[in-house]
């Protein structure tokens, strides 16, 4: 639930009861993933989605009914072949999903939709499965404070589930961890939804040419913080980057050198300009980036990596860089070329291949490590 | 030019003088094709690119050259490792440019530009190479009306233009033809550059779902006109998809088949609904659109696929149909799963694999055949 942080911490402050679905795993083929959620408020209005559309009807109407009673309910929902009919879709996945109400008075789930909505990092841990008595307790856990509340099985479950919840949160995952009552790690019949919510991501455009306002747009679109880094002030200006989170004036392997970076962040190098290109990727390949990819002609790529292996980049640190940047969508606009950039970008992260998939046997929806943006 | 038309019509509008460089060819690698456009005025003000960068100091200077004495020019710029450097940038490639002054007192580019700005169909035919009385002379030509204006060779040399250009319209290509000054098709020293310009090709989002408005958002960047269709009014609400030109209440296969397609049109079927599906694929498979893609699991293609031949489709029919629609990039979010559906529409239209540039051997800028969007 704390995708949907921003709007339901302002509906919380108008002091409207809401009930929350929030997607607890999935089986088969389901186009949304752990932590995906869907909100009602008693006046009938929504907001979010646990699914592509399939069943969002079941989800609100157990919304309603959880709003009514007051209580949290685990629920699965399976396609055969007549619920798909019945419901409208045909996906052919399991989802299983925690409804929850939500009422301005409970500190604890506020308290974590009030750090996601202001992009702090925070995890938040509930019981979906257990003895009654745990259910739908809650703990709070973010990388520098201790843990609030408790999931009201001992302080050694809680001790678990900080440090399971330390580690999704690292790596940005929600999902399901399977513990015992004891705090012990072997599954004991405890299931706990661990649900992290990090800032986005950070783009960091370097080279302010005529690609980057479009790649801006399309790194917008895809939820990143967008920064554009040049050293000529003429062009790295507000005015010709509009969308960008922000325009920075500085030497691109300077600037890098300098700002935090993570192991979420794209780096795209579109100078195309040996003497900022070879500097900047020299820090770059160094850097824990996701993705670092660099524009250039198939010369200018044999070029660059001749100097950059004069500079004592070795064979490890090159196999990173993607260069010519971009999947081969033989797109001609501005557009088109950081549609290619875009798409790399994602199938580098989430681990796809580019190939089509019409005819293909890869997954179309992918094991759902990470959701975080 | 004719890209630019919106702007340079506005800025005639104002009786401002322009100079107006255009792309006539490329060879080698070269972000931007036959047809790319950059303006200047008399105040030094500029709009559009012919280049991803790495000329347009070169073409600002020639702009500047050609307001001041009035003269159209045809140049060259080529890249020696030197000039590369010079000029900040290491592409490779060759641009022909041609740069031509415009002012508000031009009837023909002034009617080229409006009709381009208006969205009507219309091709600009230019002299770029040949005698020098008729360097600069241009035809304006349209599917309905008589040619515009003339070349200054004769009728013969007139007739062939204008059905080259006719020719180019139709495929929405923009590029040189090689005549000769008596009309005959074999080269003959004089070279045409042929500009078309077509209204934005259509985008028709079948099903208003959840990763509808995502896709909506990736179709207008790409610079489509945007429909949405469902038979669902509380579905397909403006509000839902405030981004789409239009939102249509209609049977899906019923407003197919009274609405417009041609060979620029896509088609995405994200209903994933048999009951919707399978009538609207009938129809939809026997348009001329350049992309016929349909959203679900595997399970859903297969059962689908045999719906579909029940109902009398060919294998060579269902051999157009991208399902399930889009490159797999293992996307999770709505807006990754929008991008893998566009990056698959931009590869099928452009002639792109999908696979990543690096360590490929495809070219990085393919024949601009069509600049058309």
């Amino acid at each position: 639930m704390l995708d949907l942080a921003p709007q339901l911490t302002a509906w919380l402050d108008e002091g409207r009861e809401v009930a929350v679905a929030t997607v607890v795993s999935v089986g088969g083929s389901a186009p949304r993933g752990p932590g995906a959620a869907l909100a009602v408020d008693r006046g009938g209005s929504v907001i979010g989605s646990v699914s592509g559309g399939c069943v969002e009807g079941a989800v609100y109407a157990l919304c309603e009914q959880v709003l009514a009673d007051g209580e949290s309910v685990l629920e699965q929902f399976g396609y055969s072949d007549e619920d798909a009919f019945a419901t409208g879709l045909t996906c052919g996945g399991v989802l299983d999903v925690l409804v929850t109400p939500v009422a301005a008075a409970a500190p604890l789930l506020r308290s974590a939709l009030d750090r996601a909505a202001a992009g702090v990092p925070v995890a938040l841990v509930r019981v979906v499965r257990g003895p009654a008595r745990l259910l739908g307790r809650a703990l709070l856990v973010t990388p520098d404070e201790d843990p609030e509340g408790t999931l009201g099985g001992g302080a050694a479950l809680d001790r678990t589930a900080a440090a399971e919840a330390l580690a999704a949160l690292d790596a940005g995952r929600t999902g399901t961890v399977e513990v015992s009552e004891d705090g012990s790690r072997c599954p004991g019949g405890v299931t706990l939804l661990v649900e992290s919510s990090l800032p986005p991501p950070r783009m960091i455009v370097f080279g302010a040419v005529d690609f980057t306002a479009a790649l801006v747009r399309v790194g917008k679109f895809l939820g990143y913080h967008v920064t554009v880094c040049d050293a000529r002030p003429v062009f790295a200006t507000r005015a010709r980057f509009p969308d960008a989170d922000e325009v920075v004036v500085d030497w691109p392997h300077r600037y890098l050198r300098t700002t935090r970076t993570d192991a979420r962040t794209v780096l795209c190098v579109l100078t195309h300009d040996a003497r900022f290109d070879v500097p900047l990727l020299e820090v770059a390949l160094r850097t824990p980036a996701a993705f670092v990819g660099a524009m250039g002609s198939r010369r200018t790529h044999l070029d660059r990596d001749r100097r950059l292996r004069e500079v004592g980049l070795e064979d490890v640190e090159l196999a990173r860089l993607r260069s010519p940047i971009g999947l081969d969508l033989g797109g001609l606009t501005p557009e088109e070329t950081a549609l290619s950039i875009a798409a790399e970008i994602v199938a580098t992260r989430r681990g796809g291949t580019g190939v089509p998939l019409t005819g293909a046997v890869t997954p179309i929806h992918r094991v759902p490590v990470s959701r975080t943006a």
